[in-house]
């Protein structure tokens, strides 16, 4: 896929994974870009996402973003700071530019061991030599567990575009996952409206979605914009949004283990921060998703997950819908056990909630359960 | 097991699981009860759990509890309000007591299905001339899909006596689960002083164990006291809070497809609050009990989950011990991976955090997960 103007990226191999893919991803504008960042709500940060934090509260510019697979450098103590410090330093060098400041930089991977600095600087040359116009070799050299590369792209105003590439699949040992999502466009904006917007688009794009409820030490979703194309704002932001939106659908339905992709949009909420908590709570309820697993069109289930979420007083007035089929309105209602359970054979699963307390709307995404999940989660033993 | 003085209880076969096991319990008391109540933080609660709240609003006296396993009636619109109020008329009935009010109701099992009345209704006579001073029929009766029945004991003050019965696994379709506590003191202590202890013991105990996240909407913790017996409060409510405990533990043992018990004992937190919220994330992640089962001691998973408490803002001097093994403490710790696997080898596990916080402690419980989880909760396809 190819990038938006201004933008050159690549993907090679350092050797820091252990199985000698790709694992180091360089991504480079030909001027100061304008950005924004979304970081992990866990108060375990890495050394790389407390850096692009400080980096977000300067006004200093920045012009390239390098990310590394296969080691978090989480968890390392100051060594893992200086460490990651030297990584930004590193790649300003091999960059040619000024000051590491204009680097941003992401790991992900294990974490608790020490960043192989010398296969990292080794590897950074490789990774300028390698840039160009297509997004695709960073696109593989930023994953982990995951099973397929994520990119999504769109374009509006004649020719002004989006391209996103993200990664993650749960968490696995001794990954600690991560997601990350970066987009890149060239469209004109101003920062303070595309940071306000960013808040908003991740708020409801990469955090409603949820593959085992725990959050990761790095996840971070950055958006880039190198300014070549004028834009109308509006325009910009709605295309963000939709692939932010595909990419996190992508994320969820590569969920560790999944075989299918469950959609929950939620209705009738008091406001939108409602709707989408309900949402997000049958999304990520174990219970639901090991129902989806079993085509079992359990709608009891439903019901206490959206009670759990504690957003709607009156339940007696909450419907729910699987695959388009009416199965409670403030009581049960009688279905086809069997004929809904036959419609959810898919790999798409659509869980209609209205909460009836109000005309806001959320939605949230996720994965079924499997017991390849915790096979994936249990016999990695050290 | 005896139950305290004043108390009298049976368990019977009414014939409302398709299985034909005990599903009616009857617990009496030969005069009125002090008692209090917690119930489940669900907001869809059902009848029995409403009108037990109301109860315990009231002034008017308890004399009696009569539990169904099998069905929860719950989410059957005001039909199951109706069923609920006859299940105490009729228990009252059959009883010879006054009042339905003097009847408190619990219901577990199936939801969304109408409770089958005329076998209630036929059980209860059964379950009145099956009535002694032992507690293990009604233990058995209370049961869905529990592997071994719950119960504890405790005396204090020269023969002053809890006795306590719980239910819980979990959640498991169609069921809702649904955790139970039902414990019997013959002590005599003040309502007031009850309640407000109640609370706090529940809190430590009851809300401390997590199985799959997901909530019930027939959850209920129930003390009744007989008053038979002069006793130190203080007495009582530590006696209440080591059998709470011990059948808190006993169901997170008995978690769907569980094979370990996991403990996590929190120290250094600011406050009680932070350091139970620290325990619960740990007890309560997928991730961190999908290690726990594959024997792996992950310390990064723990960590994160702590991180995800958000009660702790300087992760720097955090400490985790696995087994008694000190495996971080701000940086890794050079540890013996095969080691501390071996110790892990067991039906329990020990997670220690300090959270180098302050001075408060807080523990939490639960179990790990299993592909046989999964297995459970998917496969019961209707």
């Amino acid at each position: 896929m190819k990038l938006p103007m201004g933008f050159r990226a690549s993907g090679v191999r350092a050797g820091i994974k252990p199985s000698g893919n790709p694992d180091l991803g360089l991504v480079v504008c030909d001027r100061p870009l304008v950005w924004a960042l979304t970081t992990t709500r866990n108060l375990v940060r890495a050394p790389c996402v407390t850096r692009n934090r400080s980096r977000a509260a300067s006004e200093a510019p920045v012009r390239a973003l390098v990310v590394n697979a296969g080691n978090a450098n989480c968890a390392n103590g100051d060594g893992g700071i200086w460490d990651n410090e030297d990584f930004a330093a590193s790649a300003a060098h091999a960059l040619s530019l000024g000051r590491p400041q204009e680097v941003l930089t992401a790991s992900t991977g294990v974490i608790g061991r020490k960043l192989p600095m010398d296969r990292v600087r080794a590897g950074l040359p490789l990774a300028v030599a390698d840039l160009s116009d297509d997004v695709d070799a960073f696109a593989e050299a930023i994953l982990t567990t995951d099973l397929v590369t994520k990119t999504a792209e769109a374009e509006f105003g004649g020719g002004t575009r989006v391209v996103g590439v993200a990664k993650g699949s749960g968490m696995i040992h001794p990954n600690m996952a991560t997601m990350f999502g970066f987009l890149f466009t060239d469209a004109l904006v101003d920062q303070a409206a595309l940071r306000e917007a960013w808040r908003g688009i991740v708020g409801r794009t990469f955090n409603q979605i949820t593959v085992d409820g725990d959050t990761s030490t790095n996840d971070m979703a950055i958006v880039l914009a190198s300014g070549h194309r004028a834009a109308v704002l509006e325009d910009v932001t709605g295309a963000l949004e939709r692939v932010a939106g595909e990419l996190a659908r992508a994320i969820a339905r590569d969920g560790e283990g999944a075989t299918t992709l469950i959609t929950v949009e939620v209705r009738g909420g008091r406001d939108e921060a409602d709707a989408m908590a309900a949402a997000r709570s049958v999304a990520g309820s174990s219970l639901v998703k090991a129902a989806i697993h079993g085509r079992d069109p359990n709608w009891g289930r439903i019901l206490s997950a959206v009670g759990q979420a504690g957003v709607v007083a009156d339940l007696g007035a909450v419907a729910i819908a699987l695959q388009g089929t009416p199965v409670y309105r403030g009581a049960p209602i009688d279905f086809d056990e069997e004929t809904v359970s036959q419609a959810m054979r898919g790999p798409d699963v659509l869980i209609e909630v209205d909460l009836a307390a109000g005309g806001a709307e959320g939605r949230a995404w996720g994965c079924d359960l499997t017991a390849d999940y915790v096979k994936i989660n249990a016999l990695y033993t050290t």
